[in-house]
């Protein structure tokens, strides 16, 4: 999120009320020194944790496991303008705990594809950010948002 | 890109052709020492550059110029689990040459809104990976791709 740049900040609510409206999401961290991005699906937690599930030697489990990250999801229609974009940052962590892992294997995000040893990775919500874009004049009077930020 | 996920890898041509069909995409830098990420509408250069449009005096310019940054699009159908997401990796960098400036102001990527003071920022294409999902077990085998990475 920047500020001043002409699109409505959303709170948090409206935050994870997108989220929970798509199924995939982007997990943002880095790799070998370089910023890499990775589209996953997902599940929300009710309190706005998101909710990975992946191989248990998967590298991105190695490359996220105690640091912190960004997961972002968006719609975004350019033919209107108008759309959203959610950011949720904070520490991933492999859930550890047996009771945690069996429920979100009854709850969490199904797998694409079901791996032997499966782990599930929780990002927690220290910061969830989000804002939208309505397409037209008439929210925002003589111009219209973009997704480019304004300057200060 | 993790090797060994499952997934078609993408060679550069490929990429690039993808790249071209979508109008946005997501750059991935650092802010404030935190991972972030931001939609943008962009063109892309014959060679493989990203080309976006902001404010001179952007808090996004100030992120990126001269740092390494990546670019992410994407196109994933959750329904029949297939798709593709493509990452151009590279230095970020405010373009000054005036004829360059020039060239882009005509052929570049348009302003959703424009601003009295624009500049465009490319990112060089050094590394260009991509990756593609095709739903349904008759290209994969046993079982399907997904896009959690694989165990190696």
């Amino acid at each position: 999120m920047y500020p001043n740049d002409g699109f409505r900040e959303l709170d948090r609510q409206e935050c994870l009320r997108l989220l929970a409206k798509v199924p995939v999401g982007r997990i943002v961290h880095t790799r070998q020194a370089l910023p890499a991005v990775l589209p996953v699906n997902f599940s929300l937690e009710e309190d706005g944790a998101v909710v990975l599930r992946t191989a248990a030697a998967s590298e991105l489990v190695r490359a996220v496991d105690g640091v912190v990250v960004a997961f972002e999801a968006d719609e975004v229609d350019a033919a209107t303008r108008s759309g959203w974009s959610v950011v949720v940052t904070g520490p991933a962590g492999v859930v550890t705990d047996p009771g945690e892992h069996e429920r979100l294997v009854r709850t969490g995000p199904r797998s694409w594809v079901p791996w032997p040893q499966e782990v599930f990775v929780r990002i927690e919500p220290e910061l969830v950010t989000g804002r939208a874009l309505v397409g037209g004049r008439s929210l925002y009077g003589v111009r219209p948002p973009k997704w480019i930020p304004a300057r200060r």
